[in-house]
């Protein structure tokens, strides 16, 4: 059987746009010569549609959307992703499905059993799991076709209590399609890689895997569609962070890009959910790794370029401080957006060093995108002077702090607001972690291009841009980082060194330690309860953060959900 | 059988506090002769503990502190809730559970069935639902103990597969026993009150339904724990919005508060997640119920008031500007935390009419706050002159009214942080739906007060509040809404009326409506379809918004899940 992998971007509810999207590629692969294509997980309203599903029209233009491309099913078999109704009243309304349109009608349909809502995941919250489990025989073949968290409940502490591919099995199927919509993170590409040889080891069948490209608000997704032939070899790996069409022919496979260092290994799926390391020793060259780094650099630039193009804006703003965060930021921008389309405004104070401005003048130099100088001194003298009645005889502090990097913030959506530019967030992970950064000053922003990047990660994404050339001036990476709100003060004045606290956040963040554990692992206890309950205590910080593109398999925002009050480890 | 119902306020995650609560609980009960204690749903850890639930050592938390309180069960039961490990590798590794305990041990585990996930609900997210049943015998007789959820799935479109009361009853049970972490909505009461007589009518057993009470940050748990006759006549109602504890002879029970308007109704739990009405005629007339707003009323100032209290704060700060909103937050703000712990900022500019300070000096001396008089003027020169050189010849718009209550934003928050307030925001329902307030502006705020509460509701909230005397001056009441960000602004300028406004909001939000039944009950297209695009383009907004105490059905935040990037309505 011939057949057209679609690994395609979706704009979330644009059924058009998807729909044509998705005409356009099933035309091709007739053209091609293939007899069915396959699109990803809800591909006809886009992932994650989140409450929209709670809307009968949205299911109605989902409806609607599917009896359009169905028309365009003629002699060719098209899998599609779309929501459906369940028929039975006992259970949720609707199903999670992958519908076999052929001859212009739907002749079989596929219901997705295993529902993630762990992380960033919610399906249970609408949608009814698969108790009932069949083939769909399509010109002589007997297709098993499962929907992405089908295909993960392997390992011997499953998460779900059955395995759908057993049940489908007992029907003798020919091959396995799975259709997913499975988002990024720098080590998700060899988990999937391992789940495909794992099930084709189990069933003996071939498989086709079905990604979904594209980012959508935090989640990007990162296509790297895969084609396993029966032996358990990878015969076809398509690209990562773009979308990509292939035609395969199942009889004619030839395993291609097996990769023996995972092909003997037997890893347990429950554990490909989590970070890959807990040996703190080792931690930071693991969040580092070059080719993690590099792939996190392409999702960023798509998640950048995604948010924008979807949202209808075409330019961004953000405050270029001279230190290592803006200017990874901007460079990002400017490779996302182009340079005529990032603005930096650079807003010193008298606390900013002198090489301050000059270091951030010469980052923009080099990148080419307009820049403006606006010192801050004017608006915060005016605060200063306006609350001196009520502030007099009190000591310089945090309130002041604060005060200016607010004043920054005002002058930066000023400019937003005023030419219609989207401002770009440039926090890191462990400020966002640590409470380390102020709410409306330097936390404000639409979208947080590095909040789920360590600072030492930030370092290394520095590094990374400027293995072709210098980019970001030298002295941005090697000066120590500091906020510049008070006289000669560094970061390292209220956190401890980063290549140390970035550890400890690691193993509480992405790997859920206890404190006890972490203690163990060889910290001072102190510092770990310090560190931990700044943590838990900067919740309601982070509660109001814009949304953060997800690179790791713990990010803050809608995948890790903490209450605001409560006394736990704080 | 004696049985002692404790309904009580616990901390999340503070397992001290909560077991010390749970023994002088258990120890009343045993002074006053009660053979059984019962405690609300997860009352180890308090409800909802969302992630916390992801470590280790918060279950051996739990654990621990079941033995400390199993240490004063010598001679007395107690029902108990708590996390514990599913038994089965199969399936995720937590149940949530009543225990049993008696004479220093566990004696008997029921774990719950049907793990809500809708709205603000996430259980599936850490539990595996109840597969196996069993009543728990217990001084001679056979109690069926089910948890919140598990006797709600009555009606004719129910949305589990099971009804765990029904496999139970297979033991004949003599008692049903309840425990819930249920929360306030201005329907809620009478819901609960509803399916205590439907699932007593039903299983022809004696109920005890013990509830939460207090707030966790958004949720406000109302209390109102019941104990209904097997006649299905409510026999006890406890208190709402407090503390109550109940001894309870269940051989003894006499119905007394029976509803006979109620008692007749037929009413299907499937619909009691909604609010109850949909004529566009009494929506209005609906949404400031006199009764209803009584009960908001108590929700809110138990929500400011805990939230302060369980963060360990005292005084809280808000910018009062002569409108309704700020007036009724002020209000709400003096009763939760006292008089001399609120204060109020008057922040006049170029743009506020005359009467402003006026009325909002004479409503912080009816509550006897203190308040400070403190002019943006300079600070939004300061902006104005700062960004001259970017914004010459370009004309005053958006971006000046944005600055002027960005400028009032961060004059509140160097006040808050200098002398360690809670900033209240005081944005409404109508205000967050439409995008109409400004981002790190008006929407600053560590907690939303009325952000649940539309427009006209805010009004009957201020005619409650005055109803014993004039709190809020009348001119406050009477005068046309505005923002006052440019001469002579009116809300009206920008939004429908807000009669209007809110009833279409309403058929959104809570009642979940098509864009095509708003538009076929009777309102205009274009404007509907203007409002709803409204509503969804604000959703970066509402994103970066503080927690919200819901008091609907449907309130903006952690229960309402939309993508930010998106094209629906829109």
């Amino acid at each position: 059987m011939k057949i057209f992998i679609a690994q395609q971007n979706y704009h979330i509810g644009n059924f058009n746009l998807n729909r044509d999207k998705m005409i356009l590629a099933v035309e091709e692969g007739r053209k091609r010569g293939a007899e069915l294509v396959v699109f990803s997980e809800l591909s006809v309203c886009g992932y994650p549609p989140r409450d929209f599903l709670e809307f009968d029209d949205f299911i109605q233009q989902a409806e609607n959307t599917i009896h359009e491309i169905a028309a365009h099913s003629h002699g060719i078999g098209i899998v599609v992703g779309c929501p459906t109704r369940n028929p039975q009243k006992e259970g949720k309304d609707l199903l999670n499905s992958a519908l076999l349109l052929y001859n212009g009608a739907v002749q079989g349909v596929a219901n997705k059993s295993l529902l993630p809502n762990y992380d960033v995941f919610d399906e249970y919250r609408y949608f009814e799991p698969a108790s009932s489990w069949n083939c769909i025989d399509f010109l002589g073949k007997r297709l098993a076709i499962t929907i992405c968290e089908d295909i993960w409940n392997l390992g011997d502490n499953p998460l779900y209590r059955i395995c759908p591919m057993d049940e489908l099995m007992k029907q003798s199927p020919d091959i396995m399609i799975n259709i997913s919509a499975s988002p990024f993170d720098y080590d998700h590409d060899e988990d999937r890689k391992e789940v495909m040889r794992l099930n084709v080891k189990k069933y003996g069948l071939p498989m086709v895997y079905c990604n979904a490209v594209g980012a959508q608000t935090e989640l990007v997704f990162d296509g790297g569609s895969l084609v396993c032939a029966d032996n358990a070899v990878i015969a076809h790996e398509m690209k990562y962070f773009e979308e990509d069409h292939l035609l395969v022919d199942m009889e004619n496979l030839v395993g291609g890009v097996s990769n023996p260092n995972h092909a003997e290994q037997h890893i347990m799926t429950s554990d490909m959910r989590v970070a890959k390391t807990e040996d703190p020793d080792t931690i930071v060259a693991y969040l580092t790794k070059e080719n993690n780094m590099s792939q996190v650099k392409s999702a960023l630039v798509l998640g950048i370029r995604d948010y924008f193009t979807k949202m209808g804006f075409t330019k961004a703003i953000l405050g270029s401080s001279g230190g290592i965060d803006s200017a990874v930021v901007l460079a990002l921008a400017v490779e996302a957006l182009g340079k005529d389309n990032v603005t930096a405004v650079l807003m010193p104070s008298g606390f900013s060093s002198s090489h301050s401005v000059d270091d951030a003048v010469a980052l923009s130099k080099n990148l080419g995108n307009p820049y403006h100088v606006v010192p801050i001194q004017p608006v915060y003298e005016a605060l200063l002077s306006t609350l001196d009645p009520l502030f007099a005889g009190t000591a310089f502090g945090l309130a002041e702090e604060n005060m200016q990097s607010r004043s920054r913030g005002n002058i930066l959506m000023a400019i937003a607001n005023k030419f219609g530019h989207v401002l770009l967030n440039t926090s890191n992970k462990s400020e966002l972690a640590t409470g380390y950064g102020t709410l409306y000053g330097d936390m404000a922003g639409g979208l947080s291009v590095l909040g789920d990047l360590y600072k030492t990660q930030v370092y290394a994404l520095a590094h990374l841009l400027n293995k072709g050339g210098e980019m970001i001036p030298g002295n941005i990476i090697t000066k120590a980082p500091s906020a510049e709100l008070r006289p000669n003060q560094k970061d390292s004045d209220s956190l401890p060194d980063y290549d140390l606290l970035d550890r400890m956040l690691y193993l509480y963040i992405e790997r859920r330690k206890d404190p006890a554990d972490i203690i163990a692992s060889g910290f001072d206890e102190q510092l770990v309860q310090r560190v931990l309950k700044l943590v838990n205590a900067s919740e309601y910080k982070r509660n109001q953060f814009c949304p953060i593109i997800r690179v790791s398999t713990k990010a803050f925002g809608v995948g890790r959900r903490f209450p605001i009050v409560a006394k736990y480890l704080s």
